[in-house]
């Protein structure tokens, strides 16, 4: 069986993140995974805005902070070993790709490889500035 | 900007696994959240059969292979930098998660703390004789 985490969600695993997974609460489509430390999850629930953290920037990533996509949080679930949550949310701006597609997902993998299977919200170039989310 | 992996999905992470997510082909819903190392990526496109990687027990771990609940694979999604797969799938006996509810995902964050906001498919105790998934 497993052992109940001491505190939930359980940040215990050696980098401190668990994973994070955004759904949007119109469609019900899966947008993004990304990752949280206790700081990010804390200051989601506190302010009722995504918030992840970034392991490629080593820092918490306030998602929309340079598209101005933020996610509003409508609902916080925890999986059944703590390791995991799932947002349901509001997405501003009707995409939480920084690829401009409204989900993340946006290929579907096919006998032929990889199809695009969605179509832009917006035009990264307009967007991002400096980098890309 | 993100470099585009090498491989998609990406298994270039020290561990080699990618995060996977089950999403309900009828429900919509979120079911869980698990790994996957190249060969249970390739297992799953091949049989058509959701397999992960189960860092717990560090090998593969066929989804339903104890509890005889399968999860089917109608579509397979990845996502844009390569580290992250969806999986819509029909979910044999209409349970996800090993303490019986559809989704893992079965306790919602409240001001109060954690509810729960689901009711239980099967009693895990009837289910699993030797270990939980």
């Amino acid at each position: 069986m497993t052992t109940a985490p001491s505190t939930i969600p359980d940040f215990s695993r050696p980098d401190g993140l668990i994973t994070a997974v955004a759904q949007d609460a119109a469609s019900g489509q899966v947008l993004m995974v990304a990752h949280m430390n206790r700081v990010a999850w804390e200051e989601t629930l506190a302010t009722g805005r995504a918030v992840y953290y970034s392991r490629a920037r080593g820092r918490l990533w306030r998602k929309g902070e340079e598209s101005g996509n933020t996610q509003n949080v409508r609902a916080a679930y925890v999986d059944c070993d703590g390791d995991a949550v799932l947002l349901v949310v509001e997405q501003v701006g009707g995409a939480a790709c920084h690829e401009g597609y409204p989900s993340c997902f946006f290929r579907q993998q096919t006998p032929e490889g990889l199809k695009i299977v969605a179509e832009r919200v917006f035009d990264p170039k307009n967007v991002y500035q400096k980098s890309s989310e």
